[in-house]
């Protein structure tokens, strides 16, 4: 297993596609992706244009609002562990000659919901 | 890997597991399963009573509303992609002697958020 | 594969790492894990401060409310098969020596949604 770090920043998708791709060292099969976090997530989305990065995490804040009145956990960011309950924290993806194997429009996201941090995404080729 | 090809309706969940059981040949293990959409996902959920899917998909409209005033993408399916988001685009599950080894009213179901289109997903016994 | 068995609340997070973790047996690589339900799901989230399962709940049943007047499923839980479509219904961790190698603040949870019920929890050491 290889640990890679990963900057980010307040909140946002940060395309890891390119970092993961290089740990896989022309691996071909399966790749597992971790993130050892509870406020923050992995995800498969487009990464064509920009916009659908912006519009799911403007409507992510609406389902899962900042400030909400009957929270209480202390750390307040409730809204936070929320959103990665929603995109989980693990993935599994084909590899082939060390690129990963994802559809035309796919790129592979770490989503940042409490940032900015250093984050921790743990990848095993399989 | 095995790529299947699935034709769906506008939106709808489309029960494949006789699809993915045909592909399994036998096998006893794991089964991973992939699609490299941006708009349509996998899951595992009821399939005995239709008002269940039918149930879901109305719910996830008005999480994801098709309008939003703030959305910016330009093709206007933001909806879908928030949609994908909540299911994820792959699932690992059991087989047995070349049939899925689901709960007794799991089912596999290919969650379609901008169709009608014709879809692929990856098959990898494991 | 083994099967666990869960006895859960009404609604709620159940802790089942110690659980998970009696059944690996000093295993090293990755583990499986997938509920064979459709109203209850896997989820990997902070075990410190219980408030953040409390917050959880609490704002997943203003995503999936208990009644929804458009809903026709006769049993009237559509609110537990979405949460459980939020959730989902496997994961794959690390393990490492009979242990579940996670993040500092990071356990596994059963997510019931319709119970109190007695829950299977199946479990394969990659």
């Amino acid at each position: 297993m290889r640990k890679l770090s990963v900057r980010t920043p307040a909140e946002g998708l940060v395309n890891i596609t390119g970092l993961v791709e290089a740990a896989l060292e022309g691996h071909t099969g399966l790749v597992y992706l971790f993130v050892p976090h509870t406020t923050c997530g992995l995800l498969v989305q487009e990464g064509a244009d920009p916009d659908v990065a912006r519009d799911l995490l403007a409507r992510l804040d609406e389902l899962a609002p900042r400030f909400h009145p009957k929270d209480r956990h202390a750390e307040g960011n409730t809204h936070a562990h929320l959103k990665t309950l929603l995109t989980g924290v693990h993935l599994l993806l084909f590899a082939e000659g060390g690129r990963l194997k994802l559809g035309r429009w796919q790129q592979v996201f770490l989503a940042e919901f409490d940032g900015p941090r250093t984050r921790e995404v743990w990848v095993r080729p399989l």
